[in-house]
């Protein structure tokens, strides 16, 4: 096949021009100014033309300042790196922080990448299980619980991570309160904000958080992989300690990470992205209209009520119904969408599935609307 | 300051339209198709519109077809995932096939990413030493030296790293010596290849390793951050395992690597790249007659003789000579080649340096020579 590889090159993205309700996407679409950084910096090493050694410390461009400055005030943190996304910071964290074969603490809703970080850092798992729907809440005394739990048979428990919020509900747990169980029980907290850090205003110091980790990709207007970890100056001492072989290194980043242009378009977003933050109010009154209306063509949504975040859950019987007797059965609603020019429901699900209104227009969203209806209504129900 | 940012937007490249000599950045610049993919794919998490739950898994746009097949054809190997980088690469490696405790071998000319990887495992490093300058070669011998001294101090040995060709010099270790001699001693071999997987022709079966890692945005026309691990069938099996806690994921890779626009970069580039290692005799003969002429003016090349790689590393100790009464003293070099918009040699040295030809046009690399006669010439020596 290597003399024929021209079908590699050229590649459209299909949904462009969609309106993209995959929550996934919502929060990355860049910045017209980091559209532009991309293509100055696309070329493989680019910011590295001037380092002097470690990407942190870079001054043409300025990355020093953004990184030692600007992220930890923006933070509200003592120190801050660049990771290649919220994963690889959760797990920078544990696997500077934890010894293999200790507990950590997780809030029953955390995302799959948690369990992931986890178990490559040989660590246990002890979950804080979240309610039965429609709340699929987590209670921050279910924390306590847990780390009684873990210790009672025998384990180390070594760090705690909330999800804040978690990517299936978009439910926000009292960050302060679990922050306060974990000072008790002398556990640093790790605060994954993929969700959180560039959408709402995120201060670490405000939530309790000891660690907390960002996703560029997914909330910076940034283009992935990239993300961000803010420690307290104690911990950042920890995660960020050099290596014994190479002094001048950071060993758990090994030696550097973001090396090409993601970082420069989480720097050109980064105005607007702190100015969006402080919009947020507009969001959440924009996602809880949404849901509203959904719930008026007989959607359920699920998670916190009354919703404070643009990620939405969603149960439709209604929808479910529809899809035994649909063309195309299950996969109808995808198709449906799709014909209206709107992308981002996974193909097959009805009955179930997430989406997001962020930084979508009203215009949008009322187009996002009257699509379900017209699909409710034009089926028969089976 | 989060009130003035300005200053993080509109950020231009210094280097753009300069001759940029520097190793770190010929092989990474992008094709024009790189390019054009990189606008396209640029917002947060693109690539994952089409998701099924592994990036190894999407067929729109066709990384899996690249990923599963035209990457193993194109380095001869059973298994490719894409990783953020060499040394992310040579990191889950080591992770996933050594023990903590463990010790791995590697050249004495290893880059000092792997002494970090290494480290962050949790392993010792044995190096095999180099002779001393001008050769700096890494006998295939000293391998089994190297693993005979560690297994005489009682240390298990668990793998070897041979660096191929190193960083510095641009020198190239018989792999298929120390290969024989690895597996005589049952150690895996990782050959680090992120100066040559997609530079010259690569083929992990008739080196005789059983790990290769790449570097995309080193030597494949990629955006960085990206890289590229390959394995045989049995080593892919625990490199690449899956995650007890999420087993649809993969452990080492934390679910998912490149989840953005670098993928399709070293997608769009690929079939330029595969072309370009056709012609990588024509690149050795380039650098070949360029270390001639600096030898001409008084530069000593250093490592192999004849040389193999665009990589070069010169002592000259005419210009450290002329650094010594220069005005800026050893700044002059940067500053004498930057006025003829000649980039890549770090400020400040003179006495030695690295460079490459690598994709230079023979007039470009005329024109690096001129400017060097001129300084030579120019300047009284001390
Ligand atoms: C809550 C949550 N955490 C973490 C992640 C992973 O983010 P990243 O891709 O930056 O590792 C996601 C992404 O889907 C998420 O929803
Ligand atoms: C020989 C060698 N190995 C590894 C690396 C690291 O490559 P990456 O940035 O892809 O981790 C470099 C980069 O400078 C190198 O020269």
């Amino acid at each position: 096949m290597l003399d024929n590889l021209d079908h590699f090159k050229c590649l459209k993205r299909g949904t462009a021009g969609a309106i993209n309700i995959d929550p996934l996407q919502r929060g990355g679409i860049l910045t017209p100014e980091a559209r532009e950084a991309i293509l100055e910096w696309a070329d493989g090493y680019s910011v590295c033309d001037y380092c002097t050694g470690s990407l942190e410390e870079i001054q043409t461009p300025p990355i020093k300042e953004f990184v030692r400055e600007a992220l930890p005030q923006f933070l509200e943190v003592d120190e801050v790196r660049i990771s290649h996304g919220a994963r690889e910071g959760i797990f920078a964290a544990m696997h500077a922080l934890c010894q293999g074969g200790e507990t950590v603490i997780a809030d029953g809703n955390a995302h799959y990448t948690t369990l992931l970080a986890a178990e490559l850092a040989g660590l246990k798992v002890e979950l804080v299980p979240a309610s039965e729907g429609p709340g699929y809440r987590v209670d921050p005394g279910g924390y306590q619980e847990a780390i009684s739990r873990a210790r009672g048979r025998g384990e180390r428990v070594a760090m705690a991570v909330l999800t804040y919020p978690d990517g299936n509900y978009g439910n926000l747990v009292d960050p302060k309160a679990v922050s306060e169980i974990c000072t008790d029980a002398g556990l640093p907290l790790a605060v994954n904000g993929a969700y959180s850090v560039g959408r709402m205003p995120v201060s670490a110091k405000s939530l309790g958080a000891d660690v907390i980790v960002g996703s560029g990709h997914k909330s910076m207007a940034s283009s992935g992989p990239i993300g961000i970890i803010g420690a307290t100056e104690e911990l950042a001492t920890r995660i960020f300690r050099r290596s014994k072989l190479v002094p001048k290194k950071e060993l758990e980043m090994l030696g550097c990470t973001l090396r090409g242009a993601g970082i420069l378009t989480m720097m050109a977003s980064f105005p607007a992205v702190v100015e969006r933050t402080r919009r947020w109010d507009e969001e959440v009154e924009k996602a809880r209209w949404f849901a509203g209306e959904m719930e008026r063509l007989g959607m359920d949504l699920q998670g916190d009520q009354p919703h404070g975040h643009d990620l939405m859950f969603f149960k439709s019987e209604i929808l479910y119904e529809i899809s035994k007797t649909a063309k195309k059965g299950r996969y109808f609603l995808y198709r449906e969408l799709k014909k209206r020019n709107i992308f981002g429901i996974k193909p097959g699900l009805t009955r179930q599935f997430k989406l997001s209104s962020y930084q979508l227009s009203r215009e949008e969203l009322e187009t996002v609307l009257s699509a379900f209806e017209e699909i409710v209504s034009n089926h028969p129900k089976a």
